[in-house]
């Protein structure tokens, strides 16, 4: 994540004395929450959705739901780029090339 | 987001043939289950919740949701940092420093 | 819902002290999770999903769902019965038969 | 669930002719996004907040969250009080009284 844009999200927050209300799991809700909302322009559209039409409000929800893990990682004093780095190689542990190759099964299904 | 952990993802998942799987709904899918899972980490723990003995497992659960964030991105050919800064442009014309500061309320219940 | 199910719900809860640990926000936070797990089944799944196979698996998933309903409708002290028909009554109001019919739209955007 | 309050349900889809619409995935989808409407009246809440004032909105998301469960029973062709009395009784094995009472451990932390 570029740092400047950390700054700005971090920036809005103190500008309005918000921190007070950051507290971990008000924050994890907050996550799940924009989540639903990315996942909401989803429902009923079976097959057929035309993204498209869509993308401008994908954008901000996806934004959003980006801009509280940020959020999240500052008060639990995490960098963004490094829990990623971490994950992706234990994934790369767990999904070996070989076994998942083309398939969408889980780790603990791949034989 | 640094360039380097963004090809890493896509890598991951170009390695093992994953990008038929990655449609927008089951990405989206995926980031409201992945939010769900970091949320878990706080079920019933109340306010004396130890942060710090499950920050181990937050940052596997934060770093999901990032990574699937940036699948999606990269499947609508959005750039993750670009949709932040427009994000929170919108966010301080909705919530002015004035009006929003000290403030846990939403933007339509300000005045 | 029979009141032998929800007292085998509430008794179950209080055999083993469990009220204690029943705030709306956790009994909120669960029923999420629950229909996260519930979600989860279907992830990945495209329209090929052979529902049949993981039949029992989402019994137990839209159970546990309902389960913690009627445990934050005890604690709230509300009957589900009486807002579900209060509910459906205010759905009749917002979408009339005539505007409805066939149509996947929110009320919002029915004309 | 008493028969009426059920068919209410069901009639006002088919008034609507909406079971079109009604495929799993469509309604697993939908219960995730109203328990995520019922927990977003627990956003930012803490440990103060004044239930009583949210009531009114609580109910119609806890209704929302059952008739979709019910609906969903429906295509799938279950008894939600059939599955409730299943589950619970698994509920029953897994957390036995004497090794789960007064504590919120998931089962299998409990020894």
């Amino acid at each position: 994540m570029n740092q400047n844009t950390v700054d700005m999200i971090l920036k809005f927050r103190d500008d309005r004395d918000w921190k007070q209300f950051h507290n971990p799991t008000d924050l994890a809700i907050s996550i799940s929450l924009e989540a639903a909302e990315l996942l909401e322009i989803f429902q009923w559209s079976g097959t057929d959705m035309q993204c498209r039409d869509k993308l401008p409000h994908m954008k901000e929800e996806i934004a959003d739901v980006l801009v509280y893990c940020i959020q999240l990682c500052d008060v639990l004093d995490l960098d963004p780029e490094e829990i990623i780095r971490t994950k992706m190689a234990g994934n790369c542990a767990k999904y070996p090339v070989d076994k998942a190759y083309g398939s969408a099964k889980k780790y603990t299904e791949l034989k």
